[in-house]
C-alpha cells in the first residue's frame, strides 16, 4: 500500500520521543485505541507506521510517519486532515514536510503557467519580474487607478491589489477591477507596448466561494491575466476548485501568504509545496531583512522548495516581500536568482509626487539583471 | 467610525512592546508606511489604533489594536484577514480576542438552533446530550453502518462520522450516509421510540465546495438533521457559505477543530466565539485529561466563551472530546455543567463485542444526570 511520508517536529524529552510517534501515528490514521481495532487489513493497511525518529536539536525530534495514502482522498482537504488535522492541536507539533507517492501527486496538477508560462505572460525572457501593490486601504478606485495607471507607465510587470482590498463599500471589486484594467491598458498603450507584452494588473479575489467564482468569472471577462488570492483565507479547498475549474486556463496565479501562521506548519511545505500543488504559478512570501523575522535559510528554503522538481509539475516563482527596498535589487537577485518576481509596494508608495520615477527605477534596475 | 477590538498577545521586551503594538496596527489595516499615506480620512478612519499595551506575564503583551470595521467585510474571509492575516506570519503573536461592534456581528448569523434547537433534536429536555463516533478509519461501509445500529440501540443521542472518514474508497461518502442513516432508523424504532426523539447520524461533510454542498444536499434528502464539519479544514468562507445557504433551516451543525492550530489563534475565539458567529450549534473542543494538553482553564474557557452572551446569537453547545472516557462522566458534567455534549469514542470502541452494553452504559450514565 502506498504511503505519504510526512516529518514532524516535536518538542519533547528524549524518553518521550517514541511514545510521541506512536501517539502521532494513531492520531493522523485511525484515531482510537489500536487495541479496539481486530481489523487485520485497517491495522496493515490503514493505521500509520514510524519510519523514524531523530533528534533535531533544541530539544525537538525529526518524526517521520507513513500514512496510507488511501486515507487521504479525495483532494486538498482531506490530505491535510491526514497530515495535520488533529495534530495541529498539539501546540508543541510542527508540521516540517511531507513526500507524496506518485499516485497521490496525480490528484494535482500543479502551477499550469510556473516560470515559464510568468516570462511568456509578461515578455521578461531572463532575469527578474517585477511587481508592486495597489495600497493604501481605505483608497477610493480612483486613487487606486491612478497608482496603477503610474506604475504601468513606469514598466512594472505585474500591478496588484493590497491583498486587503477585498469588496468593500469605499472600492467595490468590480468597479476597481474595471477601472485598474482600463488603466494598465492605457498605461500600456502610452508606452506603445505590444499586446501581451505590457503590464498586467493582479486583482485580489476574496469572500466566500460563490463571490470567489463570479469575481474570477468577471476578471475574465475583463481579460484579467493573472489574479491574487490567498488560499489560507479562502481555504485550501476554495483555492483548490478555483483553480481547477473556475479561472480558466489562461489565468495565472499569484499566492498570497496570509493566515498562513507560519510557525506551525513549515513555510517551504506550505508555501512552495502546497500552493504549488494546488496550481499556485508565484508565491509571495515575507523576505529576511523586512518587517517579518524570516531568515535567510528559511527564505532560501521556500525558494527552493517553489522551484524544485516536484514530480511533473512546473516550477513556480518565489516573490519575497513584505517590506522590501529598492536599493535592496541588486543583493535580492544575487540571493534568489534570476527565477524570481520581486514584490515592492510601501517603499514606491512613499515617493509620493515621485512614484513615476521610482516606479522606473526599480524597472530599469530589474532590467539591468535580465 | 465604529471600530473592532483585536487582542494580541506578543512574546517581547518591555522596551519594544509599543513598537510592536505600531506595527501590528499599520499591518492590519494600511500595510505600508504610514509617511506614504496623505489621505487624512484615511490617517483618521482607516489606519488601525493602539488602544491599549499591558503586560500579560511571563514576558508576553497584552495589545489591543481598534481595526476600522469598514475595512474588514464582507464576509469571514476578509474579517480574518484583517484580523490576522500578515500578522499571523509572526511566529510570536498570538490572535488572543476580538470584540465587534454590532454592524460587524449583524453579519453573522451565529447558530440558528444553538442549545436549545438540539434539546428539541435530540428529545433531550434536561442534562447533557450523548455523542460518539463511528471509527477506525479504513472500515468499510457495513461494519460503520453495524456500529451505527448498535450504538443507536444503546441510545445514545447523537452518533456522528469520525472526522477522518470522508469519500474514501472503502467508504464512499453516499453508500456510507445512506447506510448509517438507515441503520439509526431501524433502531430507533427497535427501540419503539417517537418519531424526532430516536437517535441522531452526523455525516462528516468535506471536500471542496462542491462536493460539500452536493453531500449538503444528499443529507437533506436523506432526513439527516445534525451534520460534522471541520471549519479549519473546509475554510471559514465554505462553512459561512455551507450554512447560510446549502445546510437548510432544518439542520444543526456540529463544528470540528482539526487543523485549528490551537496555538497561535486562541481556542476560545476561534472555537468559542467564530465557529459560533458562522453557524456552530455545538463546538468540539480537545477536553483537558484527555490526549491533548489543554488546561482545565483554557476549557473552561472555551465552553463559556461559547455559551457566553455575544450580540443576539444563540448560545452553542460545547463538546469536550479527544480521549474522553467513561469513567469521567460524572466529573465531566460537574466541570461543563448540564448544557453540554458528552462525546465519547475510542473508549466505547474498544469494547469490542460489549459495545452495546457499554454503550448503554454511557447514555443511561448522562441521562441520570439530566
Amino acid at each position: 500500500m502506498s504511503r505519504i511520508r510526512a516529518t514532524y517536529l516535536v518538542a519533547c524529552d528524549a524518553h518521550a520521543a517514541q511514545d510521541r510517534a506512536d501517539a502521532i501515528r494513531v492520531e493522523q490514521s485511525v484515531e482510537m485505541p489500536l487495541a479496539g481495532v481486530h481489523d487485520r487489513r485497517i491495522l496493515e493497511d490503514i493505521v500509520g507506521q514510524v519510519e523514524s525518529v531523530e533528534p533535531a536539536g533544541d530539544g525537538r525530534f525529526r518524526i517521520v510517519i507513513g500514512l496510507a495514502s488511501a486515507t487521504a482522498r479525495p483532494g486538498i482537504a482531506q490530505l491535510m486532515n491526514m497530515l495535520y488535522g488533529n495534530t495541529s492541536l498539539h501546540a508543541d507539533v510542527e508540521l516540517l514536510d511531507a513526500d507524496f507517492p506518485d499516485e497521490v501527486a496525480a490528484g494535482f496538477a500543479g502551477p499550469r503557467h510556473g516560470v515559464s508560462g510568468l516570462r511568456r505572460l509578461t515578455g521578461v525572457g531572463a532575469g527578474p519580474i517585477t511587481c508592486t501593490a495597489l495600497k493604501p486601504q481605505g483608497s477610493s478606485v480612483e486613487v487606486l487607478a491612478g497608482l496603477c495607471h503610474d506604475f504601468a507607465s513606469a514598466g512594472i510587470h505585474i500591478i496588484k491589489d493590497d491583498h486587503g482590498l477585498s469588496d468593500q463599500a469605499y472600492s467595490p471589486f468590480i468597479q476597481r477591477l474595471r477601472a485598474c484594467q482600463a488603466a494598465v491598458r492605457r498605461a500600456n498603450a502610452g508606452r506603445g507596448a505590444r499586446e501581451g507584452e505590457g503590464s498586467l494588473y493582479a486583482p485580489s479575489l476574496a469572500g466566500t466561494p460563490r463571490q470567489v467564482y463570479e469575481q474570477a468569472r468577471l476578471s475574465r471577462e475583463e481579460g484579467v491575466k493573472i489574479v491574487l488570492v490567498a488560499p489560507m483565507l479562502l481555504g485550501l479547498p476554495v483555492f483548490e476548485e478555483l483553480v481547477a475549474e473556475h479561472l480558466g486556463p489562461e489565468c495565472a496565479v499569484l499566492a498570497h501568504p496570509a493566515m498562513g501562521g507560519g510557525a506551525r506548519i513549515a513555510p517551504p511545505l506550505l508555501f512552495g509545496k502546497l500552493f504549488r500543488m494546488l496550481g499556485a504559478d508565484a508565491v509571495i512570501f515575507t523576505g529576511y531583512g523586512g518587517r517579518f523575522a524570516y531568515t535567510r535559510e528559511r527564505c532560501r528554503d521556500i525558494a527552493e522548495a517553489a522551484r524544485a522538481p516536484l514530480h511533473d509539475m512546473k516550477p513556480a516563482m518565489p516573490v519575497p516581500a513584505g517590506g522590501m527596498k529598492l536599493e535592496r535589487v541588486d543583493e535580492l537577485v544575487d540571493f534568489y536568482g534570476p527565477d524570481t518576481m520581486l514584490l515592492i509596494g510601501g517603499d514606491l508608495l512613499i515617493a509620493g509626487e515621485q512614484l513615476l520615477a521610482r516606479g522606473r527605477e526599480f524597472a530599469e534596475k530589474v532590467a539591468s539583471r535580465g
